[in-house]
């Protein structure tokens, strides 16, 4: 069965009945982790990583024979106020690029093992400009959300969103101020590489939308749909259809930070499969992740999107795995485990 | 040819006549990288790392077809102060477990795509207790320098340094603290999972070993030799023999960390081939990487040696040339590469 929301009610339903991790399978990889020739807590960060895999997907030794790398592309009106270093013609340039294997992702996807796809959302249809009036209708932010959710494989072990949209860290900015607080200044940086005015123009677009759109940003998904973009709004589908399948996330960069973020004010405890891969550049993605309680795994610099920072995680996720699936316990390999 | 050096004189002399990175390989992958359809500066530091890469590797378009992890092991005296979790036979235990394929490096190693070799040193010799004399005299030092320099394959793309030593954190401290000042207290931390008196008693280890040696530590082959260990001996020998053949290196934790101090003391760029693959839970290695001005890829509270930490690094590496290698050009996938 695809779900498929027919208005914003039914999605704040599904919030409100998430189903939780389980803790036995956790308690199960602790258990069996404690066996391994290492210190105890030896391998950090990757034991965490092994322990949540474990929880979401309902099973000691996790595995991820099967990640999935969904690309959600859109266009935004609020290109035509200068916000990006690029041309919005871009995006449909890059999508081709994509379907090529000639872009980054594709790279990253092939050398960690995932199979990736990409959904285009209505390229010649740009959201309107979100300074001015709503970005979207209630209807069309439904449907992009709605193909978000129906592109979550059922039997995903991890999923990986990541988007492309030239203009959309300016919209990411807004439904970060919109979600929480702050304003262009707070939650505004280079994207693709403006400087300048046109920096100063992108901060100036995040405080007109907050000023346009006023008290109706309270509501989380009338953020979504006012100062979102529909790639914003796919990947909140999937992250929450993930979650409601009991598949664990690997969160890409400020973007997808921003979409993530409308899913925890759905629920406060509405992220708890995902983890953070990274921390870009971008400095309103390190301000979010604060505000969201997640830690990233890998902090490099990167600011590219496509979910290409979560797929360069996705190489520590198969560490952590590959470690706890293959090393020897101590009674196996005749190792002390004892103090001298 | 391989090396071997009849004294520390000729090591000297090594180190004052290193070769120096390529600028221009360095440079055309810079050039190249300005035409891959991504903005620019946007994968971050995994365009540095290519860049590295490129420089020591002397050719514009680097690769990871050869890369060598080796683990060089050795017993410590300074064990019989009770310095560790675990007991001294631990040692020789692990590396029978490194050659039957169940430790954590070897799922790295076959994970991440490296040839392993592991090097036992004299372990039925543990080096001498070093808080009363010297770990070992010049020729068992000079040997264990010998082993390593001669263990680095002429062929390499990459080489990874990594250690497995009961006891050899103490040894790390006591080094990075004859070379860099400091005492117990600066350097030390839990290693393998100690606390309490056992904690004190290695902090206390180290100020002794201090006291013991005096201003003898000065010269760094004499502070190596006086409180190192052989796998500390064999691993500046592998990394000095890798920067001498142009080999790229790729550093794991802090007893890695306190071999490499050796190498930039004498020589204050014979590090310059070297990244820090992560910084682990060990407060030293922090502060060691800060003195040696070494930014590490990774920050995952990894603390188990064996060369763990550098071959998860080694999947950052792998995403960073697989995406100079398959990346389209503006031009190729004709996206447009112009303000708008």
């Amino acid at each position: 069965m695809t779900v498929s929301y027919a208005d914003f009610d039914a999605i704040r339903a599904v919030a409100a009945a998430l189903p939780s991790a389980d803790a036995a399978s956790a308690q199960a990889a602790r258990a069996h982790d404690a066996q391994l020739t290492k210190p105890p807590g030896a391998l950090g960060r990757l034991e965490d990583c092994v322990f949540h895999l474990a929880a979401w997907q309902k099973q000691a030794k996790p595995r991820l024979e099967d990640v999935h790398i969904l690309i959600f592309a859109g266009n935004h009106g609020v290109t035509a106020r200068g916000v990006s270093a690029f041309p919005a013609e871009v995006t449909a340039q890059m999508v081709a690029n994509f379907r090529q294997g000639g872009a980054a992702i594709n790279q990253l996807a092939k050398l960690h093992g995932a199979t990736l796809s990409v959904a285009a959302l209505d390229l010649d249809r740009p959201t309107q400009d979100f300074t001015i009036a709503p970005a979207m209708t209630d209807a069309e932010c439904l449907a992009a959300f709605n193909v978000g959710a129906a592109a979550v494989p059922a039997s995903a072990d991890l999923l990986i969103a990541g988007e492309m949209g030239i203009g959309n860290t300016t919209s990411a900015a807004a439904l970060a101020a919109a979600l929480h607080g702050g304003n262009g200044q707070d939650w505004v940086g280079r994207g693709t590489g403006v400087a300048g005015a046109a920096l100063a123009g992108k901060f100036a677009a995040v405080d007109a939308a907050l000023a346009c759109h006023g008290a109706t940003l309270a509501d989380p998904l009338q953020a979504l749909r006012r100062v979102g973009g529909r790639e914003l709004a796919a990947m909140a589908g999937a992250i929450i259809e993930a979650r409601r399948r009991s598949i664990p996330v690997l969160l890409d960069g400020f973007v997808v930070a921003a979409s993530a973020a409308v899913i925890a004010r759905l629920a406060t405890d509405g992220l708890q499969h995902c983890l953070a891969g990274h921390v870009s550049a971008e400095p309103g993605h390190r301000r979010l992740l604060a505000a969201l309680d997640l830690v990233p795994l890998l902090d490099l610099g990167l600011r590219l999107g496509e979910g290409s920072g979560a797929a360069v995680a996705l190489g520590i996720l198969r560490a952590a795995v590959a470690c706890q699936a293959g090393m020897a316990t101590f009674a196996e390999a005749s190792v002390s485990n004892k103090a001298p």
